[in-house]
C-alpha cells in the first residue's frame, strides 16, 4: 500500500460519503487533560464509517461485476452500508443475516434497498448462505472488515482528521473486525507526522490485544460486551498491518464503557453506540500518558436502539 | 431596538459564547420537504440558548452592579446560564430554586458556581425570595425572558443563522416565557430578508397562541407537557415585540413532540431536550406549507435526563 492507494480511494468515494465534522469539547478536555479532537462518523450517512469501506470496495469492482451485484454477511452497520453504497452506486446488495437479528437492523437495510437472506444464526451458515448468493448470482463477496479496499475506505476518515489536525500525536479507534484500525493506522503512517495509532478494546472480547501479543490471529471464547459491534475477529489482510503499524491496544472494562459513552452524550450532546465509547474509555483509563498531547479519536458510529439504552 | 442594538449585544458576548454550528439532514429534509437548517444551541456552552441572553445581561451592567451580583429565580437553563456566564464575568450569581427541583438540576448549578436559594415551590415563594436577595445582597435580578437585554441576547443565534444563511424564507423557534421567540423575530427582521418567524408551542401551554389571537398577555391552566422548557408565560417586554415581529404560532400534540425528538436523535445523531423539538413539530405538523421552502430552526437546547427519556 501507498499514500497513492489512499488518496486514490479517498477520490474515489467522495462523491458517496459525508466529510465529517470534527468537534471539541473543552469539559471532556478538562476530564481527560488531553487536547481531544473527534472526527464524527456518527454523523456520515447511514449513521457510521462503514460507509467508506463499503463505497471504496463497491467502486472499485469492474462494470461487469458491479452488474451482477454484491453480498456480504453482517447484520450490524456493515450491511446497512453496503445496501445504502450499493443503492448509491446502482448496484444490487444481497445481505445475508441471521434470522434471529432484530427488526430493526432488517428494516434499515430494506429501508437502504438491500435484499436479505436470513439464515440459521452460526457464522457457518452465513458462509454458506453467502456462497449460494455468490455461485447463483454471480455477486462478488465483500468482507466487512478483511478487504483491502474496504480497509483502505474505513483509513479515509482519519486522512480527512489529519487533513483538518496535521499535528495530531495520536488516534484512538475501536478494534472489531480489524478494518478501521488498520486502516487508520495506513493513514497516520502516510499522511501523520509521528502519529501513533492506538486501539481501544474491550476486555471480554480482547481477541486483537492477545494476537498482537501472540503473533498469531487469537479467538474470543465468550463475547459479552455491550459494544456489539466489536465481536468481530482480526482476518489475514488487516492483521499483518495492524501488526506493522498499530502502537498497542488499550483494553476497558464494561462499566468505563458505559460511562465513556454516557460522558459524551452529556457533555457533546451527540449520540454514540457502545462501540463507538471504547476509545474514549481507552484514553481515560490511561489519561495520565496522555496529558497535554493532541489526540484525534474515531467516533465510529452513532446507530444505537433507543429502547434499549444502557442507562 | 435598532440593528445596532443587536450588533452591539452580540460583539459584547461573542467572548462567552460558542458560534454554534448549522446541521443540515437529507433525510430529514425529504420527510419534511423543505430545507431546514438546524442552528445546534443544543452545543452551547451549559446546553442552551439561554447562555447568550444571561451574558447578555450581566455584560451589560455596570462595573457597581457587578460587584453586587446577579439573581433569578429558575430551575431550569436560565438558571444553569446565569451561573455559568456570571461565572465567566467574574460575578456572584443567587439562584432562587424551589425546594423540590431534581438534584440534577441544583448540582449543574453548583457545578458553575451560582449559589442556590431553595424557596417553597410557588411563584409567590419564588419571588418573595428573590427580592429578598435583592434587598440584602443589592443583586440585580435578570428574568429569565422578560428582559430588552435578555431578549437581544437571544437574538444573536438568529443573527449568526442568517449570516451564514441570509435567504432564509422561515426561522422557527419554540415559545416558551417568549425571550427567545421575540429576539429570533427582530434578529429576523434586522438581517433577513423577507424572513418570517414561526413560533412552535405545545397545545398543552398554549397561551402565546391564545395571547396573539387576544391582544393580552395570557394565562395557561394546565402545564402537561413533556416541553418542561415552555410552561413559563410571556411578559409585557418581550409581547409587544412578538406581536409587532411574529408571523405565526403553530400549536402542536405532545405525541407530535416525542416522535419529532426522536426522528431528530435517530436521523442527526445529536442530543435536543422535548423544548427544543417543537418547531421541528410545528413545521412538520404543516409541512405542505414549507414544501421547498429554507427554514432555520433554532434547535434550542440538549440538557435531558438519560434517565427519563420519553421513549
Amino acid at each position: 500500500m501507498t499514500k497513492q492507494d489512499l488518496a486514490a480511494c479517498h477520490d474515489r468515494i467522495k462523491p458517496y460519503i459525508h466529510r465529517t465534522p470534527v468537534l471539541t469539547s473543552t469539559l471532556l478536555n478538562e476530564i481527560s487533560g488531553a487536547k481531544i479532537f473527534f472526527k464524527c462518523e456518527n454523523f456520515q450517512r447511514m449513521g457510521a464509517f462503514k460507509m467508506r469501506g463499503a463505497s471504496s470496495a463497491i467502486s472499485k469492482l469492474s462494470k461487469a461485476q458491479k452488474s451482477r451485484g454484491v453480498v456480504t454477511h453482517s447484520s450490524g452497520n456493515f450491511a446497512q452500508a453496503l445496501s445504502l453504497s450499493a443503492k448509491s452506486l446502482g448496484v444490487k446488495a444481497y445481505i445475508v443475516m441471521p434470522s434471529n437479528a432484530p427488526q430493526v437492523k432488517k428494516d434499515a437495510v430494506k429501508g437502504y434497498g438491500g435484499e436479505i437472506i436470513e439464515c440459521p444464526p452460526t457464522l457457518e451458515e452465513r458462509e454458506r448462505a453467502a456462497a449460494k448468493i455468490k455461485e447463483e448470482k454471480g455477486a462478488t463477496f465483500l468482507h466487512p472488515s478483511n478487504n483491502l479496499d474496504v480497509i483502505l475506505g474505513q483509513g479515509t476518515a482519519a486522512i480527512e482528521l489529519l487533513e483538518d489536525y496535521p499535528d495530531l500525536d495520536y488516534i484512538f479507534t475501536p478494534v472489531g473486525g480489524g478494518g478501521l484500525i488498520a486502516g487508520t493506522a495506513l493513514a497516520a503512517h502516510f499522511y501523520g507526522t509521528d502519529c501513533k495509532v492506538i486501539g481501544g478494546e474491550p476486555f471480554e472480547v480482547d481477541d486483537a490485544y492477545r494476537s498482537l501479543q501472540s503473533g498469531k490471529i487469537e479467538t474470543n471464547i465468550t463475547i459479552n460486551t455491550i459494544a456489539d459491534g466489536l465481536k468481530t475477529q482480526l482476518g489475514d489482510v488487516n492483521f499483518p498491518i495492524i501488526q506493522k503499524y498499530v502502537s498497542e491496544i488499550i483494553r476497558v472494562e464494561e462499566n468505563e464503557i458505559i460511562s465513556a459513552m454516557r460522558l459524551i452524550w452529556e457533555r457533546m450532546k451527540i449520540i454514540i453506540e457502545p462501540s463507538c465509547a471504547v476509545p474514549f474509555a481507552a484514553l481515560l483509563r490511561e489519561k495520565d500518558r496522555f496529558k497535554d498531547k493532541k489526540v484525534g479519536i474515531i467516533l465510529s458510529g452513532g446507530n444505537i436502539d433507543l429502547n434499549n439504552l444502557p442507562f
